[in-house]
């Protein structure tokens, strides 16, 4: 290795060691700190975080950049894509004012208070001033980058790496109407019954069960952990230190299974990346899309399938007999699917998940291009939901105001999840070309092959190619929704008998 | 405040954060970490502390503190014992070299190991190369500083700043002879019993149990928490984090009541600390004796009195009906104070646990002048354990290789445990003189004026001056071991009938 390459990486090696510091902090914050603890852990994040920025923008990195990248220009190599990625995160970094970077934390800080004010009052102007700001921002945020396509191009860009938002658009496009077609044919089948998800369970039970599931799935407790938060969320500080949290809802309790599932796969992936990645930019998975088709994989077309409901209702039966007396693994199988257009993205069943998701991004885009005021954005928000999914949002805070995102400056990011749920289904038809038996494996409870062959296609090249890339590489196609439309007909025509 | 003052203290904040995201890193490497997470945490440490060392031996440092020193020379003010202090640290750390200080930690990792292996094999050979290694580099490093009255002045320093050798021999001249007759008189009295400590205990109720004492105690939950770990230790992240550990021994299992009490007085130490002390070099206390004095003062004079045990037995005893069945608060006080000389110092109770301290001194002295050869240890050791014990180590691992402080390069620690008992008696003497009816409040379990005082004359000045001058301020008199032999005397006679 080239003795430039050699200094390059042990001063991202230190910015990702100070970057994980900080994440060890993060999850300590959620999961373990006393309230008292509060502003210093403020204060030390932001050390770290100034210090990681310092290292990662110095000019030294920069010259270094410069040369290593005709030495490695064209070449396939992991070397090459450590170099490729690194400069790209710097010229994006460099492009960015210091100074606009403290002006946005702040703006977004006075954002989110304004945010929770609106939401618990209902009241979008509270919240309007503030999210206007927040787009000005994200504008000139906008503006610091090379003219794209779309301005939205540079925001997508942030969280799925050479993305567009024409591509987004076509994709999207592609799958709205058949997807409002299959939810207006549910409409008119006859309601799957769920009753036995809302009775009252043991969290300590609930939780353990959880914790087997997930063992079984292969997500390796030696080199994580599971543990309570306000939210659920992974967190990774290194290749060998994956962990995840989850919580209990009494009001909805059988979603802490399904949570830990979820969560376990954005684990899995982090814990099969090339522990050679380490300390480099190629550490992490993909994009936040490529994330989320690991999640929701294991979460849906894993958890959610009647063969894994086959696997793993009898056991759970034996743990909650009484809650699940008269269920069987096929009522079980529908309950947990069942399909009711509704108000909370967050809430949202799979068959109408990605239209909430759709509306979104509409906005968003509108936001970018100054094609939607924010004082319309209520209006607009309603109109949406009525003509997507049939519900109107008695008030803003089950309508606009339900997202924390956009309070914290993050514009680009929603279609993501929309994005992993079409991915996840791209993946798992080349996974059942290659593993031709899976739905018996999974009623047997093996999950050997299946986490074995997304180790080898998916979590082993961590961030070395574009979301696009890779799924070209792996499913000889670029993202595309067709897959997921056919997933989702076959599931609910089932559930549904359409 | 001078602009210089203000920059010294931005770069000793990012110190101060550096330094306390290291803390956050290794709480969690004892509490929670999975197994795999150990080999990147290590990086992630190193990253830190060398990160914070750089920042805190940059020239800038060095110029600011030369022109501070002058500036605020002769005052007692908090900004120029933030100055004093800051610059003696600065001074200490400029002049061992970096490469040194690298040595030494490989050094002493390797020694480590040995240490393990040598233990567990009894085999003091193992260690014995080692720990030359560990002695030579411990004289390398006194060799750095300017010649002292003895070269142990050097290593003593770092724990105990301005302690001399010749005091801390002085007041353990002084003490030995004391507690030696003391011992002896008790080994003619009657035997107390104590098999209520060798009984089953349920492990979550005495947990729960800990945590109410120190609650009461004054132990802010809100700023803190108690967590599982290997060993027992207080940890600050800040004044208003500050988090202690504690485990459970089925074999000894009361042992967690005062590993809390213990923990719980250098805990609330640290959360009285002047919050204006944040990120400066005062934030901590004193110095490892006056640390030690207030956690044995809340574990022994506190937790191991007759009021406390008045006060506190009969709950105990509600929670554990069948285990103390027949056991009075006076038996109890007494079982819990049982006198046995033996061979292991954390095992040892209060009478004899000075001594095994002095014979550590000694030969740590002896090692770094040069008296002491290595090779000779065992047989010293076995020698002074019975001059002092009056027992004979049947093999070196509960001999000379018990501790672990040796094979970490950590020469001269040893003598704060004591320090920390002679100083915690002439504050109680101090206390008493001050409030008169002490003995009443802890009778009726009220610790607010005892909490009260020690902030006001111990905690809440942090580190601004160094232990003698503390001692002095507070007490009127210099470290002194008369108050621990009055304390030891007193509390003896009436438990043995003297």
């Amino acid at each position: 290795m080239s003795e430039k390459l050699n200094q390059l990486n042990e001063i991202l090696g230190e910015v990702s060691d100070l970057n994980h510091a900080g994440s060890v902090l993060g999850w300590d914050e959620q999961v373990n700190m006393p309230p008292g603890g509060s502003d210093a852990r403020g204060r030390q994040l932001a050390t770290l975080g100034k210090i990681a920025h310092e290292k990662a923008t110095s000019q030294e990195v920069g010259k270094l950049l410069d040369e290593l990248k005709y030495e490695f220009a064209g070449s396939d190599s992991d070397e090459a894509a450590l170099v490729r990625v690194a400069a790209r995160n710097y010229d994006k970094t460099m492009r960015v004012p210091a100074s606009f970077v403290a002006e946005q934390a702040i703006a977004a800080s006075k954002a989110f208070e304004a945010w929770v004010e609106a939401k618990s009052k209902s009241d979008f102007s509270i919240f309007r001033p503030h999210l206007e700001k927040v787009v000005d921002l994200v504008k000139k945020y906008v503006s610091f980058f090379p003219p794209s396509d779309h301005p939205y191009d540079i925001l997508l860009d942030d969280f799925e790496p050479g993305l567009k938002t024409a591509e987004v658009q076509e994709i999207f496009g592609n799958l709205r109407p058949k997807q409002v077609e299959l939810i207006n044919a549910i409409k008119l089948a006859r309601q799957v019954g769920d009753d036995f998800l809302h009775k009252k369970y043991n969290e300590k039970k609930l939780w353990d069960f959880s914790e087997k599931i997930i063992a079984k799935f292969g997500y390796d407790f030696s080199r994580g952990r599971q543990d309570k938060a306000p939210h659920p969320f992974e967190t990774s500080f290194s290749v060998n230190d994956v962990r995840i949290t989850n919580r209990f809802e009494a009001g909805s309790p059988i979603a802490t299974i399904f949570s830990a599932m979820h969560e376990s796969g954005h684990a899995m992936y982090e814990q099969g990346i090339n522990p050679a990645y380490e300390r480099t930019p190629l550490e992490n998975g993909t994009s936040l899309a490529v994330h989320e088709s690991q999640s929701r994989m294991w979460e849906n077309l894993v958890g959610r399938s009647l063969p894994f409901c086959e696997h793993f209702f009898p056991e759970l039966k034996k743990a909650f007999p009484s809650q699940l007396d008269g269920v069987t693994a096929k009522s079980f199988y529908k309950g947990i699917n069942k399909v009711l257009p509704s108000l909370i993205r967050v809430n949202a069943d799979e068959a109408t998940y990605n239209l909430h998701i759709m509306l979104r991004l509409e906005i968003e885009i509108g936001m970018a291009d100054g094609g939607i005021a924010v004082k319309d954005l209520p209006e607009i928000w309603n109109t949406k939901m009525q003509e997507y999914l049939g519900v109107t949002p008695p008030n803003d805070a089950k309508g606009v105001l339900q997202d924390v995102h956009w309070s914290g400056g993050m514009v680009g990011y929603f279609s993501t999840y929309a994005l992993g749920n079409i991915i996840s289904a791209q993946l798992w038809e080349a996974i059942n070309q290659d593993i031709r038996d899976l739905d018996d494996q999974i009623r047997k409870g093996s999950f050997d092959q299946l986490l074995g062959w997304l180790r080898e296609k998916i979590h082993v090249h961590g961030h070395k190619y574009d979301p696009q890339d890779l799924v070209q590489k792996v499913t000889g196609e670029r993202i595309d929704s067709a897959a997921y439309v056919r997933y989702l007909t076959r599931k609910y025509s089932d559930i549904y008998g359409l």
